[in-house]
């Protein structure tokens, strides 16, 4: 479970460590860079450090949001590390899309573990990110680090990662996974929508029925919120897929008559697109959102 | 003097504008991105909203630090505007680098006015940055705006762009053009390292006494300070440019004996490199410095 250290970058108060490490799971090396804040730098500061896990929008490495979301200040202000892995499996013998398009395949793994050939032996992101990653990095930095990668943790994504984010943290929400999540234009309910259709077809199968699993707008009505858990989700008026492919009101409507009714804090925000533009725009109020629920305010 | 706007991006609580023009003394079509605060879209406020320069670095275009430097927070905590121009002259007839190299030519035009040929007809960078670019912005918000351009503005750059900055500064000191300075790892000696000489031969011809009226080095011996007034510098000492075109020690060693002496904030921060990373990360402090030079705070 190593990790190689290919950049480690000074930004704010802390450091950026550009990571890459065999994964058992994925089968290939993977990429995922980690913002350490501040605070772990600090001969006096003796609190522990949680994470924020931030899963990137289709086409993206983990470069993208580590350079244009601008995560680090507020990782500063309020003393966790952020995590940004990549969207899929890459290089090698990874299968990409058969049309050559950016909605499947490879930068587009949908966070779900593939059952489909020949996408089955690369394609298990699911596992990836909600097992196999987080064990990894505590394993990695626990040498009397104080970084708590698996217990105290958050997370939240943009657009197909926002979807990963709702996903993830519904499906393991039970066994009490995360203990904030939050997204920025998410995919509500990729069953009834063009990327999510093709994803999952792709991936999961003809099944509709074995999609459902993933569906955030499925799962709100199988989960029970524990009691007043909330989830905050921004999304842009002007956000070019807002109509065909994001369609937060869907979120809202299973939600009804539902433990989270009530529960799923929609911000509709004039004029805002899908670019990091909107995302970086609304970081901080995430930030404040998540650093609240991971008990550091 | 009218501008296309080719973009109105939402950012925080102003919007990013993709503006181009055709420039006069350039002869070509220039872009340039301009970030109005969220004061300027306020119905209430009334203040007059200053602007700050924000010059690029080798390579830009006026996207690179509109995605990456992170500003628009900062502007709208101080109520100024943001302007990123363009490095050089793009397109059609205008001609690199004959060596094919990223140092010199589309991309590079180092903010001064070439005398030489091919340069001579479109890259008159000094004259765009400095009179017509002010000039033309000022024209096309002023009806009615409370933007200003041109006389309550700050200037500041990156690498090449903080030399431009520098330069810049101390070229209309007297004209008293700008009210407030800064740069991020400027090229401070450009008469002394690679590439400025490469581009001041380039443009400005063997004569080296023509590139003296450029070298920020040259001009704080001339130029007299008024009374107090600073310049800030930060500079990374990871920055892999520091030793071979950097070297912002020359400028604090031409500035003894003259009443610069004492008067040039240079900040070496400790493992910082030479990315948006290090720029982003010190945004705040010279937003701060500009805001109190232009009276905003």
């Amino acid at each position: 479970m190593s990790f190689k250290v290919s950049e480690d970058v000074a930004v704010c108060g802390g450091r950026l460590l550009k990571l890459s490490h065999f994964s058992q799971v994925i089968g290939t090396i993977m990429n995922v860079n980690v913002y350490l804040p501040k605070q772990y730098y600090s001969q006096t500061d003796n609190k522990v450090i949680p994470a924020v896990y931030y899963l990137s929008g289709l086409t993206c490495s983990p470069q993208n949001a580590s350079e244009k979301a601008f995560w680090p200040f507020q990782a500063d202000k309020y003393g966790f590390a952020v995590v940004f892995p990549d969207t899929s499996p890459r290089g090698g013998d990874v299968p990409g899309d058969p049309e050559g398009s950016w909605d499947f395949g490879v930068g587009a793994g949908f966070y779900v573990n593939a059952t489909q050939k020949p996408y089955d032996k690369h394609y298990q992101m699911y596992d990836y990110i909600h097992k196999e990653l987080p064990t990894s990095l505590d394993e990695y930095f626990s040498n009397g680090s104080r970084l708590d990668f698996v217990d105290n943790v958050a997370i939240t994504g943009h657009s197909m990662g926002g979807f990963g984010a709702l996903a993830g943290f519904l499906k393991n929400y039970d066994a009490n996974r995360y203990k904030s999540c939050s997204a920025f234009a998410p995919i509500v309910n990729p069953i009834k929508v063009p990327w999510g259709r093709k994803a999952f077809g792709g991936y999961l199968g003809a099944d509709e029925e074995a999609w459902k699993g993933y569906d955030p707008s499925e799962l709100v009505k199988k989960v029970s919120n524990r009691g007043n858990d909330r989830i905050l989700i921004h999304q842009g008026t002007k956000d070019p897929f807002l109509e065909s492919n994001l369609k937060p009101e869907l979120l809202l409507e299973a939600s009804k008559g539902t433990s989270w009714e009530g529960k799923i804090d929609l911000k509709l925000v004039d004029g805002f697109d899908h670019s990091y533009y909107f995302v970086s725009s609304f970081v901080p109020e995430h930030a404040a959102f998540h650093a609240k629920n991971l008990g550091l305010i």
